[in-house]
């Protein structure tokens, strides 16, 4: 499993990863509530900004938060202590070999993980082998490409490929949402539907003008300046200036769209 | 107005704009609905695919139905009369300058119709002044920036963006879906409240690979290829590589995505 994961590990992203966490919860974790004494897999749960939630969801599940970093693991187990939640077990892993019997779980979770990976659907297969029959999956990734806005402004398409790119470079692909239904399909799942969950955002919404548009979204492709000006990816100028057509779009007359995607399906015969 | 319809005005455009209404019905009508006796006003009406529907879903309300065009009036009175729908009555003028006293509407509807227009502020300033105080405004757009698919297609995007700046040359702007709220806003509209409504399509849904991802979007921009080409904006080889490309997305593997914006507001205080 790469370690090069792109946002880095600072204090900062975890802090931003919490904050997405919080004001997208509804969002993202509607419709994901797992049954009384069910086995629940996390896989790649990092500094635990979605495990918190849920955990809190499922409340009667038994969940264990896989990582291959033990730094982030540590932390995820601060944030879900800190929470008054007891029903997790935390395990260091890679998520490419699972440390688990097969048939281990009767749900996985991975949310945010397959885009830093090189190889998802080999991901995808592991995880399969510890689900038991009939188990199910739940995936949920966003898409870089999905956003959009007004006023538009290539400048801010610009820093966003910037993101694009050095996630490509590290192995991952930002572009993922969109591609959830053939992984999970290529990877054996069976009955995989998929449902996209957009985020629109205008000025009649300002807890979502604050907390997507700018401390969640634009937040995240700040985050990469420094790196994208390094490895000459774009000019300090150019960089400032694709920050601030984001910001721009902030405005009271400015709109802003993204699509995050969430899968589930349920694991296909397993041919080996 | 201008009358440079980016789509032409052939027969086959009348075909697709109906194949559009009927699979996206639901999608984009959803709740519109009005009541008995109230005076609804479509404006720009084109050929009448969204009229119909709108017809069959309020059947006691009095509809009438705006176009500058003579040709697309009298297919829209044709499409109403097929579908035995008596309460719609066709009127020609511009929508800039509708016919009719101030007040003479409960209910404006308007679809498909800003995106070509040099002015749409204007245009929904004028629609205003003809709602009694207190009614209320629908418009549907779409927004050709929030297309994007896997596999992820360079000359596909450019492709679409020759759509795109066709329709800018003609004085319109195919990305307004996500200006909706901003410009009815700048229009003096009140409580104005913007829904997305996104279609998304993979190969679980074969009716929307069909219906939507060829036969409505790549349908689309393929209409205007012979234009793009003759205005030197690509070349014939491009061309058919980027509608190769959008055709691709339609495969077992591929994914669609494309988002419509869909907005209701109040009149709001004229000042004139």
């Amino acid at each position: 499993m790469s370690t090069d994961y792109v946002h880095g590990y600072s204090d900062a992203e975890a802090v931003r990863l919490a904050d997405q966490a919080t004001s997208l919860t509804g969002l993202l974790h509607a419709g994901t509530r797992y049954p009384a004494g069910s086995r629940v897999l996390e896989a790649g749960c990092a500094v635990g900004a979605q495990t918190v939630i849920l955990a809190a969801n499922s409340p009667a599940a038994s969940i264990v938060a896989l990582d291959i970093s033990a730094p982030s693991l540590a932390e995820a187990q601060r944030q879900v202590s800190r929470a008054g939640l007891g029903h997790v077990t935390f395990c260091r892993g890679d998520i490419y070999h699972p440390p688990f019997a097969p048939g281990s779980f009767d749900h996985v979770f991975v949310s945010f993980v397959l885009e830093h990976l090189p190889d998802p659907v080999a991901a995808l297969g592991a995880l399969q082998t510890v689900l038991r029959p009939g188990g199910s999956i739940t995936v949920i990734e966003g898409d870089h490409g999905s956003a959009y806005f007004h006023p538009d402004h290539a400048g801010a398409r610009r820093a966003i490929q910037c993101l694009i790119d050095l996630q490509a470079r590290a192995g991952g692909d930002s572009l993922i949402g969109r591609r959830l239904y053939p992984l999970l399909v290529q990877a054996g799942f069976r009955d995989v539907a998929v449902s996209p969950r957009m985020v629109y955002v205008d000025a009649s919404r300002p807890d979502l003008v604050d907390g997507f548009t700018r401390k969640t979204f634009t937040a995240m492709v700040e985050g990469v300046g420094g790196q994208a000006v390094s490895e000459g990816l774009i000019s300090d100028a150019d960089w400032a200036a694709g920050i601030a057509g984001l910001h721009r779009a902030a405005e009271d007359d400015g709109t802003f769209c993204y699509t995050f995607f969430k899968a589930e399906a349920c694991r296909g015969i397993l041919t080996s």
